[in-house]
């Protein structure tokens, strides 16, 4: 086992220091950095001032293997983080032809004007090593001084995420020759509180050391996160995978996949191994159904569309929806959630249909309730099925329960 | 006005290292002190480790004048806040009885045992003075030593803030007569590239110190952070408005809002205000344009709803899209753009009808390019409109990315 690296995370940005934005960053590459064995022992947020940038880079060259920075790279004069680093290191700044011709082409295929400044970007510290930036303009880069690895990122997260995950991460990794593996895995749970799932594994959370068994919730499910540690990666995951049983055997009809698997991704594997099609009728969810399932590459081969029905004109004059059931019942109720769902399945023609109808608030709506939602779903043939639902929370969050309160239906009636 | 009160906010906990949780506290306290005209040049997050705490402590008491530190301060042996800190000062810890105090209390009025190692959180370092705790167990406290203070605080962020709110920052404030404020506002452009923004305004953001003004990027619009010192708010805010008016002078054309507005947020005002009605049809965007309109509350009065017409098939059962039209031009076309907002305007008798039809990727379709988007808008009566687009980034970004864009061309469409 190698010995452990030390590592530390400087976040450059006035916004952060004002409160504006909160430090994310730091906590993305911290899990990551965690997983690959690096241990992480400072982060430091400082602001875009020379002095300040310099005798933070000085003090972290003493004490640590590497140090990630994120920001203060970006065209305009107020980044200082290259100027900072390059001073601290005695290196120069130079252009980097290879930066420079990404950063073009970034503005050739945006029909965008390059304007001067931007050649900035394409600036790096002598030595230094791209790592490319597949999402953004401007790529990172890596530089060796003294016994320090340095990594310089763009502070948007989306682009320092894909930068360290496309070129970043396997460079450190090798550069260390990193062998000792923190392997970790999600399991996801869907249908049980968090409560329920900790008091049912109580035992097992407490008792655990390797690997720890940590709980996560958030809007609508559970996860658990399982990290073990070992000088050898399959050791590592055996340890996982033994706990992971051992977890099944108790709370395993909730568990539906790991990682980056989403109940989204669940139900679309289903529907594409079921090679069935979706149309979905929205009232209060607006689209964010069919939205979610559009996300995902290879939609068309699943997803007819759908209608947002959002008043009660749409409803009867797109959706169909006869008037007797809007004046009788209501937009919020199960004949209207019904008779949404067996519509949308046959204007569109798909072979599963999902509506959602209800009161996402801030007030009552039809004498219901805020947070009073009606999903139905329409498998051609069969009976159609409506659910009710009451959730808690804000407008936004009542809509984001009820799209994934829909996944969550589709899930179990795929699966079975 | 005062000398500027120098700050710096420092986090205790491995948790925090291994990315378990993200420094929420940091960027809360930082807009609070900002408030306050405290600046705030460094945010460091350290685990609990004697050594590593000590050599932070030390550093933090030379540059700053005020070092509020959070967490590190519970029950257990390795909450070794106190312990670094007072070694630092070559101050003693003492048992304070009054904190003792409110610990036992704590504990009477819930009900519960308390254990022995409860009684370490009493410990304050000698000359503190208690900063009462409302909402938990354990108050925080203050100390001065040299020329800085130091504010000790649990790291719940209820309990932190709690301790700020009541005693906390009323207690700084005297210590240092702050009689100075700090406003801040921010412009929103939309429609202009960071780099061209600064490069239109270079002078002015080099040349200005009081505001500051900071260009800020993000997906599809850009803004300027605008911060003032002075002794009197008023002053603040005036010093604000007059740098305001020259950017305006040079980049208006672009400025679409301050603060909290976002380019949706207006274009629903400027909709509610015209008193007019919109619906969408959706291709790539899958219904995410109309789930934009529908997260704002008293959607209902502006928003029919929308259909996504995912595949051709929709395109041509559920909005009539001529086939013609997809024959010979494709469903990536101006003239499927220009049919689809036309057909939904009527569908729906909405006044304004918008349209998106594009490529999201990740491969090329009908032979155009990942990241060509067409969209159209159709204002009854009026010449309908389409433009072609080719956004950068990856299958979510252009999907983004063709929202935003819908937005802006609304919002410029309506104000004139």
């Amino acid at each position: 086992m190698t010995q452990l690296v030390k590592g530390e995370i400087i976040a450059v940005g006035t916004e952060l220091l004002l409160g504006q934005i909160v430090n994310s960053n730091a906590q993305w590459v911290s899990q990551e950095l965690a997983n690959r064995g690096v241990g992480v022992f400072y982060h430091t947020v400082v602001g875009d001032n020379l002095n300040r940038l310099q005798s933070q880079f000085k003090e972290s060259a003493e004490r640590s293997d590497l140090v990630i920075i994120t920001g203060g790279l970006g065209p305009t004069d107020d980044d200082l983080t290259r100027e900072a680093a390059a001073k601290v290191m005695g290196k120069e700044i130079v252009q980097d032809d290879e930066a420079l011709a990404s950063i073009e082409s970034y503005y050739a295929r945006n029909n965008q004007q390059m304007t001067p400044n931007n050649k900035r970007q394409a600036r790096i510290i002598e030595g230094g090593v791209l790592l490319s930036n597949r999402v953004g303009m401007a790529p990172g880069f890596a530089v060796q001084d003294g016994d320090t690895l340095w990594v310089f990122l763009p502070g948007v997260p989306r682009e320092m995420k894909a930068i360290l995950q496309d070129d970043g991460f396997k460079y450190i990794e090798k550069h260390f020759s990193i062998n000792q593996t923190i392997k970790s895995r999600m399991l996801r749970f869907i249908g049980i509180g968090e409560s329920q799932l900790e008091h049912d594994l109580k035992d097992l959370i407490d008792g655990q050391t390797n690997p720890t068994i940590a709980p996560l919730a958030s809007a609508g499910e559970v996860g658990l996160r399982l990290t073990a540690r070992a000088d050898d990666e399959q050791v590592a995951v055996s340890l996982i995978e033994k706990a992971e049983r051992e977890i099944k055997e108790r709370v395993g009809e909730y568990f539906y996949g790991t990682d980056d698997d989403s109940i989204q991704s669940k139900v679309m594997e289903l529907l594409k191994e079921n090679n069935l099609s979706i149309s979905a009728a929205e009232s209060l969810t607006g689209g964010r159904f069919v939205d979610n399932i559009v996300s995902f590459e290879g939609a068309s081969s699943i997803c007819k569309g759908g209608i947002v029905a959002y008043s009660n004109e749409a409803k009867e004059n797109v959706l169909d929806i006869p008037s007797l059931v809007l004046e009788e019942y209501g937009a919020v109720s199960e004949a209207c959630a019904l008779s949404m769902a067996v519509n949308i399945t046959e204007k569109l023609r798909s072979d599963i249909g999902i509506s959602f109808t209800g009161v996402a608030g801030p007030t009552a709506s039809e004498g219901k309730e805020v947070g009073t939602v009606y999903i139905g779903i329409y498998v051609d043939d069969n009976q159609p099925i409506v659910k009710c639902f009451h959730f808690n929370g804000d407008r936004d969050m009542i809509r984001h329960r009820s799209v994934k309160k829909g996944f969550e239906l589709l899930y179990y009636l795929l699966k079975s």
